[in-house]
């Protein structure tokens, strides 16, 4: 049994719920509090706190619900003990430099197809304020908005960013460690360009994201596959140190294509080995703001306390995709030859949006948008949850479906995905065959169906269809 | 004595004395007048083809100042004799591959301060007109436009660049070569990651664009410094065939920093050099709408037959720069690796100001305000050259003002221009020291003074404080 000591701010705008569990985690990943070692009771907790028992014991759900935390019934809760000890005593890390570049193409195909990866409800967007919003700005663009701007991005919208950031994902950063570019691939691209040079190596998870693979290749470095089994990506099988890796490439939130999140314990390995092998990790949190089974996993950048990880997110899933807006959290060794590198690369971002951003992102419009998304994607999940059992039942075995705007649906032994893909295609369907996240020859037929960008009633029609091509297909 | 045999089209957006400086420098292209033939009259030329005089002698005119033609006094007007004659016979070529990068630097500093280069003239921009048209396409942006989008860009934007280049600059393309870029630094980074590997060399004025070299040498490729005369780069100084190079990169309508525009017979002998060669030709028309002492010349690309050369622009200068859209227009076997190339570097370009820029060019406001513009920014130049005769007559020698929206001024032997920019800093003046655009040891005193941004007043000020700056550094 033990005294937590958490700080607790009551001005802050981060609800007590998410201090109390960073403070939690914090004091777990500081070795305050050691694996097994038995938590206070949430009411306990509470008292000390002077809080209400709530916010403790939403803390508590979201720490067993990431793993930091076990409990035993009858016996309370206890600090998992699958946490990695040497890690919770682990010291600081050198960097290193390099060159190289980034992701893309499975964001082809029709723009607007059902089942199309990567797009937000544009049907539900609240376009009228939102021009409203661009309208001010664009009448408000001072001389200096429209001259040659700061290759880091607008500093309001660098601030607004890191507050987010930090409340939202519990990312930890000083505002100027953002810097806003063209969208998460460019932030890639970017990222690449300061960490890798022609022939280094770097892990992506297997399955994973197809346009990362083309980009890392594109930059002259080579991709290594990495298993990812649920619980994430298999830090057990990345190469012993010295590993030769100069980057893992990693989507822990929401594993890009599988939807898994990455476990605290693997998350804590994964840092671990990093810090070991002086290897760089590229976080890409591309749809996170999308969780239905709980919160929001905090993000790995702040469980990081070697200053390995760059962050990369976009602004293209909660908004939308032809704003070009997305951003990097870097490391501040790291700032200076990555705006360099940013000026060779497209000089920096255009200034209208940024200024629309800003005022959004403080306004809390942003928030209030994030949450009522939530609802209706949650709405669109279950109807094409409901479609895939009602008109593909037995042909589709659905992966994981706990968050974003997508879920993986694996096909029988012998189905070829490709081929499905094309026959769904004549069908006016665009899906993402399984197939292609892989780089290895062992690979598992599947669907990647988008949800986001329809409505129930669409996708309710489209599994209809698509239990048809099924069918067909089958019966060839 | 010759006949032409120009076809005419009145209904064409093309004027008529740019459809006939079309039709005579096309036929002296293609060796159907020889060099040292005589041309028709410009009466003569004007009855065959059924027009006033007037369009016939502004084509001479502008066909003389660009050295295609000479002229006798009294003995008429002839096909100049010193274009290579080989060139006007000469075959297609097979294009190369290659992986790289580009250009940015000298743009960053002060972001409005008198002398800045770069900067147009934000305080006559039709802010309010602009406005409307954003807040217009805000409202009316499709689904569609919302997703994510084509990375070469919006339908009709690359259509009416291409209008636009064809009339404007006679760029000879299909609309399909266009692709839509943020801003020309992106432009040659994309050509540059289409064309260039680690190792290749590629020859660069000198002196020449800094941002330029820094991003080639960014892309793990080498620069090689090619001088620059009156006439141009100096084509006769580059590798003899089998060339080393794998690409050229050049600013023939303007040279940066000096401002000279290349002549023809240059132009003539680069193209006929790079089709030997198998070398591609970057041509960055970066301000190439703004010259004071004739019609802008024709772009580089027009006259290439053998399709060397990737056209480079921008609408920074001509609108503002934090726009950020650019375009390349690229030889169609380059097409497909260049839209791969971008899909990896940033997908595509944010699609509202796309469809703004669009409506521009088709409703000729675009051209209105390039018209506009000129005349401000002659007597902007004016100002400057007034100024810098009133208050640092003797001091500085000025290179070039025929166009663009900077000019290159000399300084005394001796006299250190890095040092005085430092110095200018401190009196509030930004201005880039010539000596910095030099890649080899022998290397102009120089200071590259902006005048674009500032008014007739605020330039009339400055220098008088650079006078004062000059005779300190002198008295010293």
């Amino acid at each position: 049994m033990t005294t937590l000591h958490l700080p607790l701010d009551r001005a802050s705008p981060n609800p007590l719920h998410r201090q109390i569990y960073d403070g939690v985690r914090r004091a777990i990943l500081d070795g305050r509090v050691r694996p097994g070692q038995r938590l206070p009771a949430s009411r306990t907790l509470a008292e000390e706190l002077g809080v209400s028992r709530l916010p403790v014991l939403s803390a508590y759900e979201q720490l067993l619900h990431e793993g930091y935390l076990g409990a035993r019934v009858g016996s309370g809760t206890f600090v998992s003990r699958d946490l990695p000890d040497d890690l919770l005593l682990a010291s600081g890390a050198s960097p290193r430099r390099g060159r190289g570049e980034s992701e893309a193409t499975s964001r082809q195909g029709s723009n607007l197809g059902p089942f199309r990866m990567n797009l937000p409800a544009l049907d539900q967007f609240p376009h009228a304020a939102w021009a409203r919003l661009v309208a001010r700005h664009a009448h408000g663009l001072s001389h200096a908005q429209m001259a040659y701007g700061d290759p880091a991005g607008l500093g309001p919208l660098r601030a607004a960013i890191a507050e987010y950031l930090r409340s939202a994902r519990a990312v930890r950063c000083e505002d100027d460690q953002v810097v806003v570019v063209a969208g998460s691939q460019a932030a890639l691209r970017l990222a690449a360009a300061v960490l890798l040079a022609p022939g280094d190596q770097v892990g992506v998870e297997e399955p994973g994201y197809p346009g990362a693979r083309a980009a890392i290749r594109a930059s002259g470095a080579e991709v290594v596959a990495v298993p990812v089994d649920e619980k994430g990506i298999r830090v057990e099988a990345l190469p012993i140190p010295p590993g030769p890796l100069r980057a893992v490439y990693v989507t822990p939130s929401h594993q890009f294509p599988l939807g898994v999140s990455m476990t605290a314990a693997r998350r804590l390995a994964l840092l671990e080995w990093a810090h070991r092998n002086d290897t760089w990790v590229l976080e890409d949190d591309y749809d996170s703001e999308y969780r239905y089974v709980s919160r929001p996993l905090g993000a790995l950048q702040g469980m990081d306390g070697h200053g390995r990880v760059l962050y990369i997110g976009t602004f293209s899933k909660v908004l939308f995709p032809a704003l070009r807006v997305g951003y990097l959290v870097v490391p501040a060794v790291l700032l200076s030859r990555l705006l360099e590198a940013r000026d060779a690369l497209d000089l920096f971002s255009p200034t209208l949006y940024q200024a629309v951003l800003a005022e959004l992102l403080d306004s809390g419009g942003f928030s209030r948008h994030v949450r009522r998304m939530r609802g209706l994607y949650l709405e669109r999940r279950n109807a094409l949850l409901g479609g895939l059992a009602r008109h593909c039942g037995g042909m589709l075995q659905v992966a994981n479906a706990d968050a974003g705007l997508h879920v993986a649906a694996l096909l029988p032994k012998g189905m070829d995905d490709v081929d499905l893909v094309r026959r769904m295609a004549e069908r006016g369907l665009t899906a993402l065959p399984l197939s292609a996240c892989y780089v290895g020859r062992r690979r598992r037929s599947g669907l990647l169906l988008g949800f986001g960008g329809s409505t129930p009633r669409r996708l309710a029609e489209a599994t209809r269809v698509l239990g048809n091509v099924l069918r067909t297909g089958s019966a060839r």
